[in-house]
C-alpha cells in the first residue's frame, strides 16, 4: 500500500528504511533541504556492522495532502500540535493515520480529529539518527500496535507484511501498551538524564536502583496499576537489555535539545492532580529536566 | 591560650593562620608529610587579591596529648569516629573541646565523651584548601559558638580576643546555630551538588527553585520548625551572597571525595523515621549523592 511517514528523525528514518520494502513509503521532512538529500542520497541504515542504503521519496511536510492510505506519524509529541491542524484538513473524516509518540498525553488531541481510522503504536526498537539520512539501529525490539478508532483493516495489513527483523504486532488494549512504555520511559528516561548515566546503570548503582524503586512505586500509584510486579519487572528487563544504551532524553539533554518530559512525567503530574494525589518524585524529576532545559538555553 | 588544631583541611588552615595572630596554636595534621609542609612554609592565606604566610607550629595527630587549653577540632563529621577516642583517652574528665562539624549526628557522639567543656560551632566563612599549606578565604562570615556543656570560661576569652576580620560570637542556644547552618546545608549542599551548579543558580533557574522550595518544606517539616519562612529567607540569602560558589558537597563530589551528606540527609532521614514520618525528597537526594559517590569510586 501506500504508505506516508511524517517526520524524519530516528523513527521516520527506520521505519521509512524497513517499510518500504514491502510498500510504496513516501517520507515527509521538516525542510525540503532534509527532503532532497534523502531523496538524492536515500536513507543509510547502520546494524551493527552492516550498512545499507534503501531508496526512499521524500518530500517536504507542505506538501502531504493525504493522499497515501496509510500515514504514520513519527514526530515527538510536542511537535503533534503544530501538524494536526493539517492532518485534519485534507482528512475530511477519512483517511487513516498511526501515531507513535511516547507518553499518552496526545490521546485528548486525538479524540478530536477529524479521521476515519487512527491507530496507536509503542516502538522498542532502540534508534539513532546519525545525520539527515542516516539511522543507527542499535537495538531489534517490536512496534506493538492498537485500534484507537476504526476499523483495523490496515494494520492487520500491515503487521502481516512487515519485513524480516521488523516486527508489527497488533494488540488488542491500546491502553495497555501505551500504560507499558509510558512506565519504562517515566523511569528510565528522567533518571537516566538527571544522572547523565547509561540504562544499565540505574540497576547496577544500588543506590540509584533505589530511587528507581521509588520512582516506580509513584509511577505505580498514580496509575492505579494492578499488575505492579509485572511492570517493575518490564523496567529492569529493559535496563538489562539496553544496558551500555543512553536513552532518548539523555540524548537530548546532551545535545542540548527539548526532552519528552513535558508527554512523560507532564503527563503523569496531570493525571495526580485529576486523582488528587501529591506526586513529590514525579514533581521532582519534572522539575529537574525542566531545569536541565533551561541551563542548556543559556538562560543562566 | 595555647590552642590545639586538629585537621589542616580549609577550616583547620584558616582557624590556624588567623587564631595564631592572638594565640599559640598547634596545628594537628593527618600526615607528618604536611606538618613537615607548615612547620617549615607556614600557612598561605589568599584572600582577594592579597596574599600572606603566618607561621604556625604543625604537628601529626599522633602527638596530639590535650597538652593545650582548647583543642578545635576541624575534621568532617564522618572522621569523628576515628579521632574521639584519642580525644577521651587524654582528656580524663578535664580539658576543653571546640567542634565546628556541619549536620548535627555528632552530638549523640558528644554526650558519651569524658570531657569537663564542650562547645560547638557554625562556621559561616567560604574557604577551599589550595595544596597542603594554602587556604583561600573565598567569603568572610562569622563563626557561630556556643556552650554545649561544662562552662563558657575559655569560650568567652576565644571570643573575646578574635583577630580583625575572623569574628566569633557566643550564642544562647547551640541547637539553634546548628539547625540553621543545617538547613542551608540539606538544601543547597545537596541540589547543587546533583546539578552540578552554583549556588546562585539555584534561585535564579526557576525551575531548580520549585525544587528548592520542595525540598525545604520536607525538611522543616521534619525539624519541626516555628520561625520556617525566617530559614527560608536565610537559604536564599546564602544563594544570593555566594552566588557564583561552589558548595562544599559540589566541590568534594568533583573531587571524588567523599561527601558529608550522611552528617546532613543522613541525620535528617533518621530524625524522620524517629518521628515516623516520610521524607521522599530527603530520601532521594540521600540516594542520589550517595549514588554519585559510588559511581566515583569507579564501581560500575
Amino acid at each position: 500500500m501506500k504508505i506516508a511517514i511524517i517526520g524524519a528523525g530516528a523513527i521516520g528514518l527506520l521505519f521509512s528504511y524497513y517499510l518500504n520494502q514491502k510498500h510504496e513509503v513516501t517520507l515527509y521532512t521538516r525542510t525540503s533541504d532534509q527532503a532532497e538529500m534523502i531523496q538524492s542520497r536515500g536513507i543509510h541504515l547502520i546494524d551493527g556492522g552492516l550498512s545499507e542504503v534503501g531508496k526512499v521519496t521524500a518530500k517536504p511536510i507542505e506538501l502531504w495532502v493525504g493522499a497515501e492510505d496509510l500515514t504514520i506519524i513519527t514526530v515527538k509529541q510536542y511537535q503533534l500540535q503544530s501538524i494536526l491542524p493539517q492532518m485534519s484538513e485534507y482528512s475530511e473524516g477519512k483517511g487513516t493515520l498511526l501515531f507513535l509518540q511516547n507518553g499518552m498525553g496526545h490521546l485528548k488531541l486525538l479524540s478530536d480529529l477529524k479521521v476515519e481510522n487512527i491507530y496507536l503504536g509503542s516502538v522498542e526498537h532502540g534508534a539513532a539518527r546519525l545525520n539527515g539520512n542516516t539511522v543507527s539501529h542499535n537495538g531489534h525490539g517490536v512496534t506493538r500496535t492498537s485500534v484507537f478508532k476504526g476499523n483495523k483493516t490496515l494494520l492487520e495489513n500491515l503487521v502481516r507484511t512487515c519485513p524480516e527483523g521488523f516486527q508489527l504486532t497488533l494488540e488488542p488494549d491500546f491502553q495497555e501498551i501505551l500504560v507499558k512504555k509510558l512506565i519504562v520511559n517515566a523511569v528510565i528516561n528522567p533518571l537516566t538524564a538527571a544522572f547523565r548515566v547509561e540504562n544499565g546503570t540505574l540497576i547496577r548503582n544500588p543506590f540509584f536502583y533505589q530511587i528507581v524503586i521509588q520512582l516506580f512505586d509513584e509511577v505505580a500509584k498514580v496509575l492505579h496499576l494492578k499488575d505492579k510486579d509485572d511492570h517493575f519487572g518490564n523496567v529492569v528487563s529493559v535496563c538489562e537489555k539496553t544496558s551500555t544504551n543512553r536513552s532518548s532524553m539523555l540524548k537530548d539533554i546532551e545535545a542540548g535539545r527539548e526532552t519528552e518530559v513535558d508527554s512523560i512525567l507532564g503527563y503523569l503530574l496531570e493525571e495526580a492532580q485529576n486523582k488528587q494525589m501529591t506526586a513529590p518524585l514525579i514533581y521532582n524529576y519534572y522539575q529537574l529536566i525542566k531545569g536541565i532545559e533551561y541551563q542548556k538555553e543559556g538562560s543562566v
